[in-house]
Parts: structure tokens; sequence; C-alpha cells
């Protein structure tokens, strides 16, 4: 394309004089503001930068989770918090214990082949250990077959082979749907004697890497190895099982479960002007996997919760209601930072009105799920057009986030998650593809652009 | 994110079992059904791979245009074609004609130093030769400050330095701003003795590349050379002008414009079954800059289109009206393709129902911009909803494509331009970025889909 072809869609009249907040101002004209000082700012990207390529992997109870939540700390001071609570919880502390790897063995032109896996096991798996597991792999493409081949599965390996969903154009849907293998398809394969299950990763990416993320383990089974493949080593797996030729593989992880160990939310503050007990929650999470930088997830949240903060000092944007911004401190393999920050927030009485969490990654922002009654949820669509020149006007009913769920369920806070465009958030999620360079600045921002728009407009009229 | 937080945006409610058209499914179940073979199908990744690793980049009048339109043409067949017109235009020739050179020289810390820029002559650009152009630079950031400088330009090098609007949300308004500079600030400059120019780069990129694009030369004054250069050469060289360092550049340039030689649009058919002299138009354009692999720009188009064809041809759909597949011959540096394209539907009496152009890359479509009268638009507007579920339901009034232009000035054709995400089109618009790696599969196809729904709408109902 050589010239200006498109006429562009809806956009706001005026560019503003002002760099202050002035309560006479209109709500497009003070959000077109918070869009212009977001969108010129370098600051969201240079955190991203610092937390993904400085930190890295920060698994709750690693060394790199008390590196972010020093970070984070920094980062909030620096965006100008009022002040900043590190909120104490105690975390899960999962470690892989060793570099996984995996084989598969078969017979073929007359002789033995061996052919190696890109592998990952799954985040709370216990490992095999250095004697590692062999067996013959049983293929299952969903539960119900599972059953049927109950009385196979005796010592053997199950490979679940549930293909994600090309048809659903929301990608969490097909997520949605076959997450449930990798969370507890090694107690259901296990409760037959299995040995281990080997888990198609949950994702559209051309490339093989295997995607990790967390299982929860049936107490009354045994706890066997689980890890995740990748899409070509599943064409080469399938390949070999569509012409029955039967597969052995080999299995090597080194996953342990230790005691919890203490981490910490952090908690930037800008105190209520009118209402200091009437808390608005806006956050990320600050934890990742460990295998990778956790750029989109949730890096992107993490960094477009201190851009909003500090987008509001620069304004000079004095909250009536007290905005909390937080980094959670565990979401991948529990949600204790969450939790801890609603059973908190009863001790202490507040009234939480609000909160909104971005975990969906920096992609551009089409608009938000929420979760709330008639009421609310009336008020909050009267405000979509202020929305449409930033296209991210889709309001639909239902989404929050893991880490305000506990909100929801504890003071029925109305709560909303972000959402950006999902198509390449499968490419990367839980993935060692998940890297700074796979977040595009200018989408991350709109994401923190939004998300400060609704922010002002539950701020100042209030839910 | 480890489970699914997102109640997702409207979806069609079934999947259909139908593979083929019946003329008695509904508009959103048939939709759904391009969308679902579509989806699943990698031919059109497959195409845009062979498009950019197997041609690669075709400028008009190259080599690989040659090869490009052979490609074209079996591409057509393969998809399922009834014929392949290949229609011969005369397009222009400008070749690079050698590697673009570029340097700074100034003094610092007491002695010369030399700094080199990555640099792009600007396509229909003269060369400057092998014996090169070396002068002061003197910068400017709009035309007026180039009159205001007039007196000083004999001779310089011209540096426009004119930044690349971070505000706007559409960046297209970024660009529709800028471009007149690369368009004709050479022959501006040149009215005044300007020696040479220097672009700044259209983009907000955060890499060095320098981003070409065509010129106009105004033949009223010298026809110097001229070339652009990427950020953080614009940074080197801001930082030295900033601190009133007199700065001289050295430029090596090669351009040549070369007499008009012979190309083809490449237009599969199908045949109306009803009105077969009464035409729909879907395409992209061929042809892309030399110095990439033309992916985005507009191998996500030429894809696309093709992409229609085999869907329909798959699912069994007979057009009531003709559909044409056009592979334009030229857009990036003339509107040969196109222009023929309009006049030989005039000279074959032809009626040119409705026209639609992918030329604004291949990210995840928001809607449509239509250049059509109020009847037409009232008509479209109501198919909206339809989009919906596929997330391109912004219909916006303006918009087309350069190489369907003609029509709509010829015959009063209405006619739309996809308006896909525009994030990330300039980080790599006519640059060395621009290549196959940067495009997603499931956001090319998803502009396929909603491209492909709005035709099949138009052939059903006619406009």
């Amino acid at each position: 394309m050589r010239k200006l072809l498109i006429v562009l869609m809806a956009f706001p009249f005026s560019v503003m004089a002002q760099t202050k907040y002035e309560g006479s101002l209109s709500d497009s004209a003070f959000i077109k503001m918070i869009s212009d000082n977001i969108l010129v700012s370098r600051s969201s990207y240079d955190n991203l930068y610092n937390l993904t390529k400085k930190v890295g992997g920060r698994l709750a109870g690693s060394p790199q989770m008390v590196m972010a939540e020093q970070w984070g700390k920094k980062a909030m001071e620096t965006a100008g918090a009022d002040k900043v609570i590190m909120q104490e919880c105690m975390v899960p502390h999962w470690v892989r214990g060793g570099k996984d790897k995996a084989a598969i063995m078969y017979n073929a032109a007359g002789k033995k082949q061996t052919y190696q896996l890109n592998t990952l096991a799954l985040g709370n798996s216990l490992g095999t250990g250095a004697k590692g597991v062999e067996a013959q792999i049983i293929r299952v493409n969903n539960f119900d077959e599972l059953e049927q081949k109950k009385d196979q599965l005796k010592g053997k390996i199950v490979f679940y082979n549930v293909p994600f969903e090309e048809t659903f154009v929301q990608t969490f849907r097909a997520y949605g749907k076959n997450v449930i293998y990798r969370a507890i398809g090694a107690s259901r394969a296990a409760k037959y004697g299995a040995a281990a299950v080997l888990v198609r990763s949950m994702t559209h990416a051309m490339d093989n890497n295997p995607h990790t993320g967390s299982l929860r383990y049936n107490d009354s089974f045994p706890k066997i190895p689980a890890a995740a493949i990748g899409l070509k080593d599943v064409a080469k797996l399938d390949s070999l099982l569509d012409n029955n030729i039967a597969v052995t593989a080999q299995l090597f992880t080194y996953g342990k479960q230790l005691p919890d160990t203490i981490g910490h939310s952090v908690i930037g503050e800008l105190t209520g002007s009118q209402f200091p007990n009437e808390i608005i929650t806006v956050g990320g999470h600050l934890d990742s996997w460990d295998v990778n930088e956790g750029a989109t997830d949730d890096g992107a949240g993490v960094v477009q919760t201190i851009e909003i903060l500090r987008a509001f000092k620069a304004l000079g944007y004095q909250p009536k209601h007290t905005i909390r911004f937080v980094l959670f401190a565990n979401e991948e393999n529990g949600t204790r930072g969450g939790n801890k920050y609603a059973e908190d927030a009863k001790a202490n009485n507040l009234k939480m009105i609000f909160a909104l969490e971005s975990d969906a990654g920096g992609f551009t922002p089409r608009g938000f799920g929420f979760t709330a009654n008639d009421t609310v949820w009336n008020k909050i669509y009267a405000w979509k057009n202020l929305f449409e020149p930033y296209g991210s006007d889709k309001f639909t009913r239902g989404g929050d986030g893991t880490d305000i769920e506990p909100l929801n369920e504890t003071f029925n806070t109305p709560v909303a998650g972000l959402s950006p465009d999902t198509q390449r958030y499968f490419d990367v999620h839980h993935a060692a593809s998940d890297v700074f360079e796979a977040v595009n600045i200018r989408e991350l921002k709109l994401g923190a652009v939004s998300m400060a728009a609704l922010l002002y407009l539950v701020d100042k009229y209030g839910l």
C-alpha cells in the first residue's frame, strides 16, 4: 500500500492542549489526554524489557520471584505510588528440578529408530527421576476414549492427543475445551495404572515448542509424571501410530513439590481523596512459568498496571476512591496472591468496589468482559462509546481474572478482564516463545490506555 | 493465564454439519461454513510461503515480477478458477541499480568522525551514481521550515525529519500525514537547489530499518537523489544537530528509470450463473518493493484473494454474478494494473457492481471501509451484525484500495477495503522486515473469512 487508503475509524476531534487533568474536562477529552500520555511514553515497554530480560522467568518460590517483587516495588515507587505495600502470602514451591527429556523408539525400515521429543514437564508434576519411565504409548483423543481403553493402560504412557480447535474464532474457547486434559489427565490415567502421560500442547503455533502449565493431582491415585510435547512431535507420533507402528517412549522429568514458601503481592496505592476506604483494584500477575520470560503471560498486565499509575500521576489525576495497582504473587500454580488480597480486604473491612485484570496478553485491546449484576452492567455499558476511538468497545458479559475472582466471590465486587485480540496468545502461552520480542509496543500501550479509561470512569461515577 | 477467564465475544451457536453450500442455509450458517473451511486450511499460508520465499521481492519490471505472475496463474488454477486471464499492461521499470550507501561525517572530540547510515533509495528516484553526493545536512521538520530555510539549501542535503505521530490510534493517519514528504520532498527541495534529500522513515518500529516507497518528481526541477533512513540513525543525526554540530552526509544511490515494460494482472474468474457480465471484483496487488518479501504488503492480500476462490469452490458455491479474483500488476510505483483493469471493463461494457481490496496487511480484521452512495451503504450496513462473530463488524464510510479506485472513478462502482488491525503495519511497511515470518496464520485467514463473507452477501443480494 503506498497511500492513504483507509478512511479511519472514529477518532477524537481535537488534540488536547492540556497536559493536566481539570475537573471541567469532558470524559472523552480526559481519556484522550490519557491516551496521548501513554502512547508517547516508553516506560511500559522499558519496564517490560527489564522484567523479562533482567528478571526473566519468575515462578513462585524461585529466586527470580524475589527479584521480581523487588523490581515491582521499585517500579511502583518510580511511577509515583503514594505508598507501596508488600502483601505477604504463602506460595507453592514447585521446581522443575532438571532438564526434561523425552524420546520415542520404534521399529521402521527393519531397525530400531530413536527420535528425540521436545518436552516440558507440567507444572506441579512429580518427576520420573534419573531412572526415567519407559513404556509403550497409548494414544487417546479424549476421556471417553481413555475409558474405552482403560484395560490397556497399566504400565503404559498415555498420550492425550486432543487437537486444538481451529474453527473457534476466539482462541480462548479452544483452550477452555482442552485445558482439562492438562489439568487432570494425569490422575485420570493413573486411575487405570498408567505410568506417565504426554499431553499435546494447547497451541496453534507452527513451531515445536511444548507448552507447559499446571496440573492438579487427585490424591486418590498415584502421582504419575506428566509432560507436554510440541506440535511437530505430535505430528511425528501421529504418523507412526496412524500406521499401527508400536511406539515406546522414554521420559525423564525431575519435578518436585517443596514446602510452601513466602511470596508477596506488590500493591501500589493512590489514596482516594473522598473515599479512601473504597478500593478500585487493577492488576496483573507477577509470576510466570520458569521456561520463558513471561512477557505475554503476564508481564504485559504487570507493566500496563504500573503504566496506568504513572499516567494518572503524570496527568495530576487525583482519584476520589483509592486505586490499588496490584502485581499478584501467584497465579500460575495457585491463586495465593489473589486469595490473600481478598482475605486481607475482608479483615480490614475495606469496600472493594471494582476490580480489573489484564491477563490475556499485550495485544491490541478489543474490549472488556464484565462479571457484574444488571444495574452495574447497564451503567458500564453506557460508557461503551467512549472506547470506540480506541477500538476497545466490545463490552461483553462474563469475564474477570483469576486473581480478582476471589474479590467477586467474597464481596460480590464487579470484576472485569481486558479482552485483547486473541489470535497470537496461544502461540506463546506457557512456552519458551513467550518473550519480550513477541510483544508490540503500541499494542501493549493501547491496552493500558483502555484500562486507564475504564478506571477513570469507575472512579468518577462510582458503580 | 492458566484457565478460561474471558467469556468470549459472540460466536455462532452451532457447528455446521454441512460441507457444501445449499441455497436454504441462513447467511450466518453459510458464513460459518466459509469460516470453518478457511480456518482449517493451510493453503493461504502455504501460498504466502511460496510467494515470499520462492519468488521474493517482485517490483514491476523485475524478473521476480514475471515469476510472480506465473506463480499467480498456477495458484488460481489450483484453487479452481473457471478461467485465468493474464491481463497485459505496461508497467514502470525502476531499478535500484546497486547497493545504497550513506554515511555522515562530523567533528567531535577533536577529530573527524564517520558514522554509517542504514539507507534505502526511494522508489522512482534517480541515483547519485558512483561519484555520490557529499554535502552538509540541513534538517527541516516540515515544508514551512523548508520555505523559511530556502536560501540555505543550495548544494545541501535536506533531511526531512517529520516525526511519525504516535498519538494517533489508527496508524494510517500518521502515514497519511507524513507520506507527502516522501512523495514530493525531493522536488520541493530541488526547487531551492538542494543536492539530495534524506527522509525519516515512516514507522513506529524500534529497529533501524529504512522504509522505502515511491516519490514523484516534478519535471520543473532537477531530479535529485532521495533516500530513507531508519529511526536509530535519525536519533543519531538529531543528537548531533541538536548540539549544533555541523554534519556532512555522503550518499550513494544508483536508481534508474528504464523504459516501461510489459506486466500482467492475474485474473481468476468464477463465472456467474445468472449475471455473467456483472462483475464483483476482489483483489490484492502482486507487486512489492524489491528489498523485502512483500508478505504484509501485499502478499497477504494476494493469498487471501486466492483463498476465497479456493473456499468457494471447495464449498460448491456457484455465484450468481461473475467474481473476479485479481492480483493487480503494479500498485507500488504506479496503478497500471488497476487502471488497465477499469479501462478493459469499460471497453468490454462490463457492469462492475462491487470491488474489494485487501492491502492493509494480514492482521486480525476489524471491519471494512466503504466508498458508496447512501443507498448502497445502508444496504451494506444492515449486514454488519453477521460480521460480529468474526470481530470484523467495524463498518465505516470511506475506504477502498488503490487498485480498485479506478473502478469507482470510471463506473461509480461501490468499493471497499478490508480494515485489519493497524498497529504493526508500519513496523514492516516497505522495509526489509516485511517478511513471511511477520504474518500470523490465523490473522491472515480471518481476513479471508470476512472478505469471503462480504462477497457472498453482495453476490446473493446485489447492491
